[in-house]
């Protein structure tokens, strides 16, 4: 892992954010080639999600939302983890990193687990996760909102707008890619747990009683995603939880794991929410009016009628004609941690020659660059051919040009970053037209006509 | 604009923030057909600005920075807004709405402007804009930081990280897309202003000396682009700032504005920065660590020697053997604005036929939907072929079936959401394989083959 950190910081994937202040801890950069890199993660997903099929749309909802949403989504009152203040040195605790069994035992520690303080611990208090600002020059409660902790809840908020603007029927689905944040007491691992962080997920209501089936057909679709871009399967879990330690919305779930270096890591979720969301959101909206600013902890929704079907948000079934609130399946992926699961599944060291390689096998669809093109030497006219053939595939790809340095060391450069094809020009271009095309995986190396190279390279993109 | 807001709701493109709740003033959802659009706007930035070019690289740094980045770079001290209260209603007011010519008098009003009140005024002071929350458990001072108000210190930021880990060399540029968030008083004008947005912005570090011209350089560049995606050059105006109204930070500033409905607005600052920025950082570098978390406004920046060129933020030019800290002319776009003017100048109604109709005549570029597939009639096979027709577009771009209602109704649908070409598969599609081709903006009818159909919209959407 800290070769892959090194790398992807020399290489410019990876920055820690704020470096020059001393870092902020949580928050990570894209650099040039990162921001390429994940943009192709974030593109996959959209493609295979929302342009390749006909029942989902896609949204892009505001990360700033009215802070009833999360009121009645739950998030005020449950997205929290209990603290514990020393009242002697004043450090803040986990209570669950100090009293790994408190979730099953409830066992409170009381002294400060600083061996040099061992002073009397507070009892544990819930600190929620939510970044709090103020929308507006007033201070006031009315005015406090959150960053959003998830997108899923902007989905929700606009399922009556989906319904109403386009034409789209039951079941459907509404995805979105943006960013969330979450503030964790101890972020690690890379970019895997930071504070901000940027999600891809997807709400797909479906009519209640086929809530089962469809929870299956997504758990299928989305491993057979991670298959196409060629992560390997066998560092690949799907995970269902146990009936008793679902979340309160959750009928069923289905993690997603990756086996990192630091461990199995989660890199999506895929749950049954039932009708839970849009529930919530129909009892808030009944209860807004109500609110006149005070803190939402203490603000209770009415739910006047708890099975009332008919409200706002449910759906009007015109194959059925009855109306019902649609039950949701999400699969919920993490972006950065999809991109940190293919460069450490890409990340490879073999024998070239009797020198260590360092080589990213990354799937050609997700590599930064696509191709390099390298005049063999910087005379005899083959960086002019060289361009010329640069020129031709940058209209299509990110492809990079590179004239400085032994032919051996260049691809060496290429293969660190990923570059799946390199094209060299050399004294045989320049009598027959012919470059070498050099493979980064099998290192193997032939000579292809320059007028192919453009179908080759769009062949091996995507096939 | 009411018949542009209402269309662009109806048809999904723009929905307010949380609107089941009342709304949040300020922030906007973008719909189906939303998303689509304002992405091939920063699509068309990308491509132009870092894809099609060799001198600019891309970067994607977090919203969450450390706090001494916007003690640095000024936003602290100088991005506020003078705000005063009245006493006895409590209502809070930005002085220079009711003192217009307050910046140039200094004249503060006394009393409060509602002539139900009246009451005594307490002195100006000032609001900051930017967005306050606390990092981490802990919530004080030192925790305290700063959703960006702008992407542009994300990039000073990375400076040095970029130069270390590519071989760009000055001139050269680092481009970023990002969300950005301003507390603004005072939301209006639709998307135009608001608290959430988004940003498309670039900085190119050059040689100091050569700014003039670069600055020359980007003004032209930028005017070329707004110009490719076929906006109405005369309601576009490049306006220069008077050098006395420059900013603290530039030497010269240009502002490219739009004719909205309600009036020019700026769509883009092309600025030149100077040495402003990275000079600021090298001199927060020098001093954070004698920060030691008190409020950042009574903390002091150490200017040890301000015309040290030397330092870390200094850029090694091998031609000229020798530092410097690179000047920077910065071209700054709004991606919700250039998506706000792009709609504005697209709206359009004319006579077809007798009545009234709506059309969106966006550039095929940025046209959400880029063809759609119609069959004449829900019978003698026309839906299947259409199908076929239709798969093999979806392969390429975001296509649409339609085959409810008359087709004169069905190609309005298609004008109103800016679809630049309709295919109509008739009964003699079934006959001879040709289908017609409806162009939006033109209305006119052809007859072309079938099998022409995909490369004849990738001829337009590519020409």
């Amino acid at each position: 892992m800290e070769k892959l950190v090194a790398l992807t910081k020399r290489r410019g994937f990876i920055f820690q954010s704020s470096e020059l202040y001393g870092g902020v801890n949580g928050a990570w950069d894209y650099g040039p080639l990162g921001v390429e890199l994940k943009r192709n993660v974030k593109d996959a997903w959209w493609k295979a999600m929302v342009r390749d099929r006909e029942d989902v749309v896609g949204l892009d909802s505001a990360i700033l939302m009215h802070p009833m949403v999360w009121r009645a989504s739950g998030h005020v009152a449950n997205f929290a983890d209990p603290m514990i203040d020393c009242k002697k040195c004043k450090k803040r605790y986990r209570v669950d990193e100090i009293q790994p069994d408190y979730e099953e035992t409830g066992i409170v520690p009381t002294q400060c687990p600083d061996p040099k303080c061992k002073g009397e611990l507070t009892p544990a208090r819930k600190f929620n996760l939510m970044f709090e600002t103020v929308l507006g020059p007033v201070a006031d409660s009315a005015n406090k909102t959150f960053l959003r902790p998830e997108t899923a809840q902007g989905i929700f908020a606009n399922f009556i707008n989906v319904t109403n603007s386009t034409r789209i029927k039951v079941p459907f689905g509404i995805a979105q890619v943006g960013k969330s944040f979450r503030n964790e007491i101890n972020p690690r691992n890379f970019t895997f747990r930071s504070r901000e962080f940027e999600q891809m997920e997807m709400e797909f209501f479906c009519k209640p009683g086929s809530d089962d089936q469809w929870f299956e057909y997504w758990v299928e679709e989305r491993k057979k995603w991670y298959a196409s871009l060629g992560i390997k399967m066998e560092k690949l879990r799907f995970r269902a939880h146990d009936k008793e330690k679902l979340s309160h919305y959750s009928k069923a779930t289905t993690d997603v794991e990756y086996q990192f270096p630091f461990g199995w890591g989660e890199l999506e979720g895929i749950a049954n929410r039932t009708d839970f969301d849009l529930r919530a959101h129909q009892i808030g909206m009944r209860s807004v009016g109500r609110w006149k600013g005070e803190e939402l902890q203490d603000f209770q929704l009415v739910d006047e009628d708890p099975e009332f079907a008919g409200g706002k948000l449910s759906y009007f079934d015109e194959e059925e004609k009855r109306r019902y609130i649609p039950y949701v399946i999400e699969p919920a992926a993490g972006a950065d941690r999809a991109t940190l699961a293919f460069l450490c599944d890409a990340y490879d060291e073999d024998d070239a020659g009797g020198e260590v390689r360092v080589v990213l096998r990354l799937h050609p669809r997700l590599a930064p660059v696509k191709a390099a093109i390298l005049p063999l030497v910087k005379k005899e006219g083959m960086p002019e051919r060289a361009r010329k053939l640069y020129d031709a595939l940058k209209k299509r790809w990110p492809v990079v040009y590179d004239e400085s340095a032994a032919v051996g060391r260049r691809y060496r450069r290429q293969d660190e970053i990923g570059t799946p094809f390199c094209f060299t020009i050399d004294g045989d271009t320049m009598k027959d037209g012919t470059v070498t095309m050099r493979e980064r995986d099998s290192m193997k190396q032939e000579r292809v006509s320059e007028d192919a190279v453009v179908r080759l390279v769009e062949e091996r993109l995507e096939g």
